[in-house]
């Protein structure tokens, strides 16, 4: 069975990096990849706060989040 | 050909979840990882310096440094 990945990002500069390069990069035999735009589906701000997810692009991987350099901060975004 | 990802780290707790959940998430079929432990091998610090890692866990992945969470600042391993 595939593991969940979560990608969440505002679709800024420093996101679309951070996908195309680590999001992107993740073993798809072993990962099913979600990306979530944040800016635009809002109402799953609060589930990736729920996750601790405190700033953008953040990878969530086995319930722990990652966040990958800083593009924006959660709260920015509600 | 694979591309080369180097991850930096420093043995710290916030490093090894960073390796374990997302360095070794990548894709080995288009990937060739390697595993710098900076606080062993710290000829190697001077490289990462160069290449924008400012802190611990790093991925640097095409030449673009992704910092992952924050365990240790690159300075303080000097």
């Amino acid at each position: 069975m595939k593991s969940k990945a979560i990608f969440y990002h505002a679709g800024c500069p420093v996101c679309v990096e951070a996908e195309q390069n680590v999001a992107l990069a993740l073993d798809s035999d072993r990962f099913n990849l979600e990306v979530v735009h944040l800016g635009e589906q809002k109402s799953r701000i609060s589930e990736a706060d729920k996750s601790g997810v405190k700033s953008v692009p953040a990878l969530l991987l086995d319930n722990k989040v990652f966040h990958i350099n800083f593009g924006a901060a959660l709260n920015d975004l509600k």
